[in-house]
């Protein structure tokens, strides 16, 4: 039984570094279809974040800005990619690590799409990395690109997986 | 203007992995009220997948498991712990590294909740260890607690959130 103390709790976000938000933003955006919400400047401490997402069919973004931010920070679920001012011109700059090398921790985002093949076909053709495509490996239908930082993303449909896993 | 090429697709999931899956369920399961959708054992692999969801008010779990599944796996947004048998027992096993050290990359999950000091006193009293509590720092009214594997998780409030970034 869920503790109605939680009553309300949603999960809002995931944070990621990067080191580029023009790459990042553009690839979110144009690649995968987000919208990007809101930009927070944190001047004091020269971080810019970035709150994207997946907007639901049909779903609108309010014009006042206090509802466009209560949006932003309540809905399910938002993409915050912090940039470090500076990162995307610094030479010296190691770039982010993506969890999946030591030492690891943070694995994937995952998005699911109506169609795994149809969706990687376009990613290729567009010129997006793959880790793994979706004929490669034990796990068919399933595949993995890699955003401009190298964050993995998982690209898998609801039916392949219900199919694979041994639904009907 | 979004890609209709990307229409459906859905941010479902954030995959972290986690030492000891005990701890971790019962961590998002009694402190943040997560429910357990699905649990995935990959034998051959020797790791299992455990599949989480904030419910929404109302929201409840197909008893078929294939629409189980397809909800796990459509639903915005999962949360996807990756556990590879054995971590939990070896006093080798270094643990999991949460993004915020070096090297950088992954930084927090956000829980959205409605009242940050309510649930912040409850964190308290249930021994939840804190990054960062409300009346701490800059950024008033919003908290960092630490999951089990030492993963931050921002919990804040839409209505804070607008209230501090000038909206009304």
């Amino acid at each position: 039984m869920r503790d109605p103390a939680t009553a309300g709790f949603t999960l809002n976000q995931t944070m990621l570094r990067i080191r580029d938000p023009e790459a990042s933003v553009a690839f979110y955006r144009d690649v995968l279809g987000f919208t990007l919400l809101h930009k927070l400047d944190v001047a004091p401490a020269k971080f810019s974040l970035y709150f994207l997402a997946l907007m639901r069919e049909g779903e609108t973004l309010p014009d006042d800005p206090a509802e466009r931010l209560r949006l932003v920070f309540s809905r399910e679920t938002t993409l915050e990619l912090t940039h470090n001012w500076g990162t995307e011109s610094d030479p010296d700059f190691a770039g982010y690590h993506n969890g999946n090398a030591e030492p690891r921790g943070f694995g994937h985002l995952g998005i699911s799409v109506p169609d795994v093949a149809a969706a990687c076909a376009r990613f290729e053709q567009m010129g997006v990395p793959f880790v793994k495509r979706p004929d490669e490996g034990m796990m068919k239908g399933i595949a993995f690109i890699q955003d401009p930082d190298g964050y993995w993303i998982e690209i898998l449909s609801p039916n392949g997986m219900a199919a694979m896993l041994g639904g009907r």
